[in-house]
C-alpha cells in the first residue's frame, strides 16, 4: 500500500495547477479593493508550515511589492492581551485548517481596528475565513497526512498569486504558469532524495541551511525532517550560521543546503568549502551541476523558475528526503507520533 | 585563572546599572525627537545574540508601545538591492561591534530614506553608530569573551528604556533601578545551575522552550549552549513547539524550559507534564517553587520583577548553565571553536 503522504507529495504539480486555474481572478479581484488602502507593512499571523510560507512571504512582498513584512506575536493579541495599533497594515492569516484560536483571534482583532485582512486557508469554512474580510481558498483537498505538504506549497503558490495582484506592473509580464511543470520535475530527483537520505540516516542531529528566498525551504525542509524522523534537524540563514552555531559542526557532522537561485550562491558555496574543511556531511539540494562536489550527496532542483518561484518547487525534493530518511528509519511516515492535525493553541 | 566568560557574567549586574545611570536622559531625549514621527511600525535588524534582543523588543514595544515589529530580512537591503519602502517605520539597528556590513546597510537605507534610526551598539565609534541619526551606546566595557552576555543583557536594557521613553505616561510609574538586584539574585542560582548541567551533559542535543517575553530568553540560552558546548539546542517557542517537533521527543530527551512570569505559567506547566508524561529530562528556569517538580531540575528565577523586565535577568542563570555544562564536557567556555567576534555578513 503507498504511503499516503507519499501520494500527496506527488499531487503537488497537479493541485498547485488546480489553484492558479481556481483562485487567480478572485486573488486579481482582491489586489483591486487593496489599492484603495494605504498599505505601509504586511502583519503575517500563522504557525508550523504555514509560519515557513509567512518566510517566503518576507522575500516576496519586499522585492515584489517593496513592502516590509512583520511575522506577527499572536500572545500579544491574546494572552498578554494588548493588541499592537494596526493602522497601515495588511494582516494575512495562514492556517491549513484555519481552526487555530490564537490566529483567527488577531484576524479578528484586526478586522474590529478597520485593517484590510486576509485568510489563506484550505477549509473556506472554517472560523479565520469567517473572520477576514478576504478568503483565498488553498484548493488542496483534504490532506490526509499529518505533515503538510500540498498545503505548504498552495500557500506559496497563494501568496505568489497576491504579491502579483499587488502589483499590477509585475504582473503584466509575468506568469505563475511555469510553477507545475517545475514541480514535476523537481519529482523526477526522487532516486538521488534517496540515496542521500542513507547519508543522514545514522546521525539523530542536523542543520539545514539556506539564505534569501530558500531560507523559507530550509525552515520547511528541517521542519518535516524533525516531524516524520524525530532526528533533531535545525534550519539557520546561513548567514546567521556563521554568527555562533557553526561551532557544532565537527567531523561527520550532517548538513543539508538548499543552494538555489542566483543571488546566494557565490556566498552559499563558500561556506561549503568552510563545512566541507570541518569535515561536514554535505547534502546539497541545488540547481547548478557545475557546483556538484564529488564527495557531497546531491539533489537535483529544476533551474527553469525565476529565483522568487523557486521555493515553490526546491522544497519538493526536501519532502521526499524527509520521507525517505523515515522510511530508512523504520518509521510510518503516515503516523508520525504525538502530532494532531489541528492545533488548539489560545 | 578564572574564566574571562565567568567573570563577563558576573559584571552584568553593574554594567547594566551603569547603563541606566549613563544613558536614561539620553534615550529620554531620543524619544521625546521620536515623538514629532508618526511610527506605524518598527523595524529592526540584527543578527545572533542581537537579533534575540530584537526578539524581545517584539513583546516590549507591542505590549508598552502598541507597536508592531518586523525583524529586517538584510538579504533584501543587500544581496537582492530591492530595500522595502520604509514610511512609517522607526528602525533600528542592534550590533555588539556595530561592524556588520549588512546591518550598517539597512540602516544607511531608512536614513537615506528619512526614516528615524537608532544604533544600538558597544561601540559608539562604530560604522553603525555613524549611519544612524540616534546612538545608544552600552557602556558594557571591552566584551573579551567571544559569546556575548553583558553585550546582551545591556541590549535588552536599553531597549527597555526606550520604550518607556517614547510611552511617557508608563514611564511616570515604571523604574528600573530594581533591575540590577534582581540580576545579583539571579546569579546565587550558579549552584542549582551546575546541578542542572549534570543533567545535560550526556546529550548532544536539547531543546529550549520559552513562551512571549522569555521565548528570547530560551533563543539566547540555546544559542549559548551551542556556542559554547557544541550540543544542537534548539530553541522554541512553546507555542510552535507542538505544533510538530514535539515528535522528536522520546525518554531521557533533555528540555529546558523558561517558565517565568504569570502570563503563560499555566500553559508552560501544562505543557511540562505532557513532556513528563514521554519521559522527557526536564530542567526548569522557574520564578515559583510552587511548580517545582521533584524529579526535575531546577533553577531558581527571581520574582521580584515585573514580567515585561524578567529577560534581562532570567538569561542569567541561564549562561550559566551553559558555562558549567561547557566545562563538564572538558571544553574552554572563552574560546569556542570556529567563532569570531565580529562577523562580516554582507
Amino acid at each position: 500500500m503507498e504511503s499516503v503522504l507519499h501520494e500527496e507529495i506527488g499531487e503537488q504539480p497537479a493541485v498547485v495547477a488546480g489553484l492558479l486555474a481556481a483562485e487567480a481572478a478572485s486573488i486579481r479581484a482582491i489586489g483591486e479593493q487593496l489599492a484603495q488602502h494605504s498599505i505601509q507593512y504586511v502583519l503575517i499571523a500563522a504557525r508550523g508550515s504555514s509560519d515557513n510560507a509567512a518566510r517566503y512571504a518576507q522575500y516576496l512582498f519586499g522585492m515584489i511589492n517593496g513592502l516590509t513584512v512583520a511575522l506577527a506575536t499572536p500572545s500579544l493579541f491574546g494572552a498578554y492581551g494588548h493588541p499592537p495599533r494596526l493602522q497601515g497594515a495588511l494582516v494575512i492569516g495562514i492556517s491549513q485548517s484555519g481552526q487555530s484560536p490564537d490566529i483567527v483571534h488577531v484576524l479578528e482583532e484586526a478586522r474590529r481596528q478597520g485593517a484590510p485582512t486576509i485568510a489563506l486557508t484550505n477549509d473556506p469554512h472554517s472560523p479565520l475565513a469567517a473572520a477576514a474580510e478576504h478568503c483565498i481558498a488553498l484548493h488542496a483537498g483534504t490532506e490526509r497526512s499529518i505533515a503538510a505538504t500540498k498545503t505548504y506549497t498552495t500557500q506559496l503558490a497563494a501568496l505568489a498569486l497576491l504579491s502579483l495582484s499587488i502589483s499590477p506592473a509585475f504582473a503584466a509580464t509575468t506568469s505563475m504558469d511555469a510553477v507545475p511543470a517545475a514541480m514535476r520535475l523537481a519529482l523526477e530527483s526522487e532516486e538521488q532524495a534517496r540515496d542521500a537520505a542513507q547519508r543522514l540516516a545514522q546521525s539523530d542531529r542536523c542543520v539545514v541551511l539556506g539564505r534569501g528566498f530558500n531560507y523559507a525551504t530550509a525552515c520547511e525542509i528541517a521542519l518535516k525532517i524533525k516531524e516524520l524522523t524525530y532526528v533533531v534537524a535545525e534550519p539557520y540563514s546561513s548567514a546567521d550560521f556563521e554568527h555562533g552555531p557553526i561551532a557544532m559542526i565537527e567531523r561527520g557532522f550532517p548538513v543539508v543546503m538548499v543552494v538555489v537561485g542566483e543571488t546566494m550562491r557565490a556566498e552559499m558555496l563558500a561556506l561549503a568549502d568552510r563545512l566541507r574543511a570541518r569535515g561536514a556531511a554535505l547534502v546539497v539540494l541545488g540547481d547548478d551541476e557545475q557546483f556538484r562536489h564529488s564527495d557531497d550527496g546531491w539533489i537535483a532542483v529544476p533551474a527553469t523558475l525565476p529565483e522568487w518561484l523557486t521555493p515553490c518547487v526546491a522544497v519538493l525534493p526536501g519532502q521526499l528526503l524527509a520521507y525517505h530518511l523515515a522510511q530508512l528509519r523504520g518509521l510510518n511516515p503516515d503516523r508520525p507520533r504525538a502530532l494532531n492535525k489541528v492545533t488548539l493553541t489560545n
